[in-house]
């Protein structure tokens, strides 16, 4: 709650950076809503919310001195989202209306809608259509929303009810502060803001879900209800994200992943840790082997490093003081030992372990490197939130004015491996931030050549000004799966910070110690995520190198069964079945159709007779008379154009 | 300290269990030399000691009835264990002669020597040739080496100034009771025995070094003084072990680890927990590589499971109450978790999460598990004795008449690593002991199994009656290395008991669940073990296919370097390096030989010229006039000889 200095209202000018650069000069007390208006008249009305300094705040927050300053309008992602958490304050409005005195909690806007939590509330999916009529009634009704600043004393008697609410209260605000409330109708509530300016304004609403959350995240905490639900600009909107939900739930990496016995995550084995059955293995160790094949073309070394360390490494690294948390840690004797939650302060101890030449540099460790991160138990979930995954590290230990050729090709093997699984996707650059290690030189030298690199190859990005990390800038990769989807993806990330912490140094030409620069990358990040992604990406109909059952050969009948092993046999360098079971052709082919294999082949008396076979994929297509060298030639084929093979070079 | 019953002295006849199967019966009260003389007075003058049910006992120990007993007669390896332990009162005493007041510990034989742990003693390397030669005294004295049996509180007094005794002494016996005692010339000490009859009978003998070792191995109690010694039958075989040990130390792969930057271990990241450098990890890859092909020929599938788990699994498993000291556990809020001391129960719990037909059986899981083991921090020691090792770990889930077609082909899969490796081998049959799980009937089934895969297969073995797991029969490899060190090999392992703690099941042909049998099985073991091994095996000059770095190419001057890249590109499906430092060819020859490079190729002007190469290999041999082809040609003909293909089929 960032307040005015009264002194200077009237006679001071502030100074605020727009997106675009420029400053504008306004009174000092002006309200993001003052500075749109002072822009243009036009954008004053429009004005939804603002952002100063990247916090979404109300339009009539007041601007300050300095600040980056964005203005958000209707119909930008922002302003969904404002609207959003109106339609969450209208959910709490109908609960309190409906059910006899529920206690607040909290109820934020989220990337695809909104929840509130309330404790002592009774209600199961069932009562989420009463809810939501009631909701309705409330956007009818076009109650005006109202913003009020109040005393902290105040503040305290309206919620007298609310222990919750209180108990935000207490560590939002000193005493003599002031803080908001939003009001529509009879209701009101504790909010920062922002939001639309009627009940009216908010579109098309649907309630989706009750789950249980613990307050504030937390397991000792009490367990309330969490009331999920979504809101969009109309209904047709609505209507399409609805359906967009539906197809990821058909598209469920848990409920496929079991159809098709690629995991399990048992109770007894615990929870975030996942079981890779034979044909979920097949797959991860494809991938694993297409991204050796792109390492080693690039001339990584693979390394291994250990899944525990002592812990002072990791107070060595800086882990311990910022992830402790987040690490499981235990003692063995006097020592404390930790499971690793990343993969570069063991690389980095290798590379230390030896003394090294300018000629020697880059060095390119890669590992395949299981972490191990304690993620709340009630936000694990299937492969998406584990607690131990591994990541297809690498780290690259390069002198500084070799980042840019090694940045290229990183990028080239990220672009590869996207492209490889059709994912369309977009980069960012993130520059220093305003809190950050390294000298102005060596930020400059970096943030040059990764301009230089995207500019060198004609790739389009965004700048995302001081949203680089502490210790150096970055490239960051964002996806698009085949329901539209957007997923964060691979990074490239200059480190400043680990070398000087691990003393890490190589002598130059000129016969001096320098200290290199860390890049760390991975191509998929978490095999673990990525998966989960591919299996809802291809809803479990993997492309043919991936497929762990690639072809299945169905005998018509039992006396087809010779031929069946014999025609398996032409296709040994694929990974075949022949379905011997006791049962008919219709069953064998359902049966292979929800196995998702992609191709069967079938053989009766009359393949048999000829010599040759019948074909069937996985979308039903059905071909007669096919030649047995001719198909597996095809096959060849298609495996060969899918998994690319690398097209760069190192020494290019 | 058993004692016969004096009641049945003179009267009743007990009956011993002879080596052949044969019972012989003896008075009750008879001793092993008793016994010896039974059988015949030649072997009883030459007995040594004896076993009884197979733990050593002197030759004075009474037999009981139905004991297996064993004669040790001089010459067999038992009897050198004898002298060895009389070699090792003789440090004592002579310890004693020399210092003021040492307090003594312990002081068995081992597998190659002896050693004495004192406390309150001071002494260095420096002194050891001076106890030597006091040994050398007493055993010149040839002292008469006396057993004596005298009560507890006898023990006690004699012992008053030997705290370390006394408490080894209130663990030995109860009141009432009577300990041994042995007495050599002035000096005596509490020993179960056995010994040799007099000081002149211990042969030649060596000390070799000085050590610190925690009493009792626990690292909460005083660190004492340790003095390693062996000694031999005569001077010509102590020579021939100290020789075979300078060649140990030669070849020590810690020593050539780090030399050839293998791995490390450091203190900040902990111990017992390697680092993989990029040549060492290359190895572990050719050598999981290896290993992959094998499973996959024989019909294995991969698995992953993780490394930590609930401790449910692990109380289930019946690791927790047999293993949990080795376990690092740790809790995480209210559950207790483990990292994995084995990979069966992983793999069992991933058996059990499906249901399966007699027609899916046999099941083959394979995985590079890591298992985590908490040795003692003193007894950790390079890659031999570590925290963390990964398994080349195989499961298979078997009906019971399906035992000996998979035994047969882990045993080929076996003897076809070790053969690659030029390792020979023994192997023994280990059968039910008295204490096990499991019908007789399918005992016999397993054993009657594994007996015909080893006939079938026309393979020596030994039977080693009564020493296979409570769970089920095995089969032991032990192998010899370059230096005719004795190394434990894989073991292929029935078990019994895994499937019925985990209640797996298949439907049988009968339509009835069936219980199936579980094989565990490594053909490596640890891999760090094993690399340990080959390390020290091959004194770091690995086979073409193994070797880190293949080939380097010399240039003899810079203005050769072009074509030195050339060249090096002919051998691109090798690992293949240009040796482009500003150096002499002297200098890169040495340093390609200590790096311990197969194959170096030198070229200059003259190979430039004619278009050819020079081949120089790891034993100086030098070939001028080489054709590139052909010598690319040689290369892959070796590499493919040494590492064999498989050569069995899973369905042959």
């Amino acid at each position: 709650m960032s307040e005015p200095d009264p002194q200077s209202q009237s006679s001071e000018q502030i100074s605020v950076v727009l997106p675009d650069g420029s400053e504008l000069e306004v009174d000092a007390g002006a309200t993001v809503e003052d500075c749109a208006y002072e822009i243009g008249p036009g954008l004053g009305r429009d004005t939804v919310a603002g952002k100063l300094d990247g916090d979404l705040v109300a339009k009539e927050e007041p601007a300050y001195d300095g600040a980056a300053l964005e203005i958000i309008t209707e119909g930008s992602d922002e302003s969904l989202r404002v609207m959003r958490h109106s339609a969450a304050h209208c959910l709490a409005q109908a609960v309190e209306r409906l059910y006899d005195e529920p206690k607040l909690a909290i109820g934020p806007p989220t990337d695809d809608g909104f929840y509130y939590d309330f404790d002592d509330l009774d209600v199961d999916e069932s009562d989420l259509a009463e809810i939501e009529a009631e909701m309705e009634a409330i956007v009818d009704a076009d109650y005006e929303i109202e913003r009020e600043e109040v005393s902290v004393e105040e503040a305290r008697e309206r919620l007298a009810d609310q222990p919750y609410k209180l108990e935000l209260l207490s560590e939002l605000a000193e005493e003599g502060e002031r803080v908001t409330f939003y009001s529509q109708g009879e209701w009101e509530d504790l909010c920062a803001g922002p939001h639309v300016e009627s009940t009216g304004e908010i579109g098309a609403v649907k309630l989706l879900e009750i789950a249980g959350a613990y307050w504030r995240g937390d397991e000792e905490n009490p367990m309330q209800t969490r009331i999920y639900g979504t809101a969009f600009e109309d209904e047709s909107d609505l209507e399409a994200y609805l359906q967009r939900l539906e197809e990821a739930e058909e598209r469920d990496h848990r409920k496929i992943g079991n159809e098709m016995n690629l995991f399990s995550i048992q109770d007894v084995t615990g929870p975030g840790l996942p079981l890779y059955h034979p044909p979920g293995k097949t797959i991860l160790r494809e991938l694993e082997s297409f991204v050796e094949d792109l390492n080693e073309d690039a001339g990584y070394d693979y390394v291994e490093t250990p899944h525990v360390f002592k812990t002072d490494l990791w107070h060595r690294s800086g882990h311990y003081e910022n992830y402790e948390d987040d690490m499981f840690i235990f003692d063995v004797g006097d020592d404390e030992f930790g499971l690793k939650p990343m993969n570069c302060p063991g690389h980095a101890a290798i590379f230390q372990d030896q003394s090294w030449s300018y000629r020697d540099m880059p060095i390119r460790y890669a590992e395949n490197g299981k972490v191990y991160r304690k993620e709340q138990r009630g936000e694990l979930s299937g492969l998406s939130r584990v607690w131990a995954f591994t990541i297809d590290d690498g780290h690259l230990f390069v002198e500084p004015e070799g980042i840019e050729h090694e940045v290229e090709t990183v990028i080239d093997m990220i672009t590869d491996v996207l492209e490889t699984f059709d994912l369309e996707y977009e980069m960012a650059l993130a520059t220093r931030p305003e809190k950050s290690v390294g000298s102005d030189e060596i930020w400059e030298k970096a943030q040059s050549q990764l301009r230089s690199v995207l500019e060198h190859r004609n790739l389009e990005y965004d700048v995302e000004e001081g949203d680089g990390a502490f210790y150096g800038p970055k490239i960051d990769f964002a996806f698009e799966d085949a329901i539209g989807r957007h997923w964060d993806g691979p990074t490239v990330q200059l480190d400043f910070n680990m070398p000087e912490r691990f003393d890490l140094s190589y002598v130059g030409e000129d016969n001096e110690e320098h200290r290199p620069v860390m890049i760390h990358r991975a191509l998929y990040g978490s095999y673990e995520r990525f998966f989960m992604m591919l299996i809802e990406h291809y809803e479990g109909n993997f492309p043919l190198w991936l497929a762990p059952e690639q072809v299945r050969v169905l005998p018509i009948s039992d006396s087809n069964l010779g031929y069946a092993h014999r025609v398996a046999n032409e296709f040994d360098e694929f990974r075949v079945e022949v379905d011997d079971r006791d049962s008919t052709l219709e069953r064998k082919i359902r049966a292979a159709h929800d196995d998702r294999v992609p191709y069967q082949i079938i053989v009766g008396d009359d393949e048999e007779e000829d010599g040759n076979i019948s074909v069937r994929d996985r979308f039903e297509d059905q071909e007669y008379d096919v030649d047995v060298d001719a198909f597996r030639a095809h096959l060849e084929a298609e495996r060969g154009e899918q998994r690319t093979e690398p097209d760069f070079l190192q020494d290019e």
